[in-house]
């Protein structure tokens, strides 16, 4: 029998699972609706064991559940709880990590996406074999999950890494957070998208996304843009980049990583963001650190990768608790 | 007899040393000159082995050194070397750690002087007990000691926790580090005469510090000036608050300390600084972090903390071979 653990990401939509194996291999990923109008977090979890369960059976080999691995949005790694997520169907704390030990009758294990994506690369991805670096993920928000030699850095409370939420430019634009000028609302898919606003203000150059209202604009049509060589987009590229950089070279003098690896949606333009951001930072790194850091992109596949996060916490904790 | 660690630390003019037991008591501090011109590392060595054992001959009791700890700028954790340090008399790399443990026949650890003190917070300081926090030394410049999960946060090469270089001004003052703006330049003792300098121009009010010249001018003598109720004083302390919180906002989105502490010259000056800091450190916090993080002054004496601190890393260090 093949030993795997059951990785499950909980998403705002969807839930994600599939089970690992110890070299990262998925088998049978599959998913469930997170939301359901009035269901509580015991019938989702019923629904969810009885999916699992039926993956499990129709395997095309045998598999054994040795661990459980949730990631999950304000998903505490000290307690197991999700707690007061807002964009998840439960209220309060949820005691998630103990009732899927229990319901599976194996170790769980909880903790926030981005830390869940940090351990992914750590055991399956781009940063094999470091023990200090940090995953910057550039979805619809940004987040991070910093990895301080060998171990997520999760914080007194298990809320460290909310590095989105740097302030990179006083007073400047309004973030989700009740504040202005986060580094989020820079270098997220929408923050790129308002750049190129900001672009369309400030210049006069044509571009195919004068065209285009805001709320149509996505980072995949900048993409687009940018790659036919349309000014406006590969200046706000440009721009997400210098951002990013800027705020890398202060991450550094914190823990001084091997390297900063870049993930999400807007990650996927590949060197487009990436060589900015790198040029950037070496610009405004602190002397002794120049030339050391590396900025990587992702290498895991994102259709799974939050799966693969979540089960390699599970592998993670498993191997800690075997030493 | 009493098992106690050697602590050394290493400064640009004078070393001191002294034995620390397991509870933080020292005994006989004392001290030789770092510097003699044309002296190698290896003879100031022996002249700091005589004056070591001396006082070890001299002590009120019988005490057995059972470790080395050293503290010294440019101090490498991993390899125990200095390594081109710009305020020490030997130049290149200098295997500094070794060369105690042959010297002593006990094991000997070295790290940079701003770990050694967080250390010693946590062994015997403010910290005790805590595993999560942040120490920023406010002295002739900023430097920063991480603990994350009860360990220092070094990074992957040494050199974390140069926060003294957060670039919190873009731009702006410059920095001995060849760049602009770093929080450095606002919030050491250099950085409050900056800001004197800038409120003389700026405003009005009389003040004694018009009296007096940029060199002459000490944080002491501001320290004196705002306990006597100078305007110009109070506002610099207060805007070297401001500076400071706002960057302790952004670390604390980092590891998420349980508390920051203050230590260093201006530290020195109680109230007058930690209140400013943690008002605007509340003001900028993103809300998950609110009133959630102390900013305490440490509790150390500044005359031993040095030396405690060298010791501490001694004792954290044995205490953790021996687990």
């Amino acid at each position: 029998m093949k030993k795997v653990a059951l990785g499950i990401d909980i998403g705002g939509t969807n839930t994600k699972f599939g089970f690992v194996d110890k070299e990262g291999k998925v088998y049978c990923e599959s998913s469930i609706s997170t939301t359901k109008p009035g269901e509580k977090f015991e019938d989702y979890l019923n629904n969810l064991y009885n999916e699992v369960q039926q993956s499990l059976e129709s395997a095309p080999e045998k598999l054994e559940i040795i661990g459980v691995g949730v990631g999950a949005p304000n998903g505490n790694y000290f307690n197991g709880c999700i707690e007061f997520a807002a964009n998840l169907p439960w209220k309060g704390i949820i005691r998630a990590a103990q009732l899927m030990s229990d319901k599976w009758g194996v170790p769980a294990y909880l903790t926030n996406d981005a830390n869940a994506a940090a351990i992914g690369e750590m055991l399956f991805g781009t940063a094999k074999g470091m023990k200090d670096f940090i995953v910057i993920t550039l979805g619809t928000g940004v987040g991070s999950g910093i990895v301080v030699n060998g171990e997520v850095v999760y914080g007194h409370d298990g809320f460290a890494g909310e590095l989105g939420h740097v302030v990179v430019e006083p007073g400047d634009r309004e973030c989700n957070c009740g504040r202005k000028g986060c580094l989020e609302v820079y270098c997220s898919a929408n923050g790129i998208r308002r750049t190129v606003f900001e672009l369309l203000c400030k210049k006069n150059d044509n571009s195919v996304l004068r065209d285009i209202s805001f709320n149509e604009l996505t980072s995949a049509k900048i993409y687009e843009a940018a790659i036919e060589g349309d000014h406006i987009a590969r200046e706000a590229f440009r721009y997400t980049g210098k951002m990013l950089g800027r705020a890398l070279a202060d991450f550094v003098t914190f823990s001084s990583p091997e390297a900063i690896i870049l993930f999400g949606g807007l990650a996927k333009s590949g060197e487009l963001i990436r060589k900015p951001t790198e040029e950037s930072m070496e610009e405004h790194m602190l002397f002794c650190f120049k030339n050391k850091v590396k900025v990587l992109l992702s290498s895991m596949d994102e259709g799974n990768v939050a799966v693969m996060g979540s089960a390699a916490l599970a592998w993670h904790e498993m191997e800690k608790k075997n030493k």
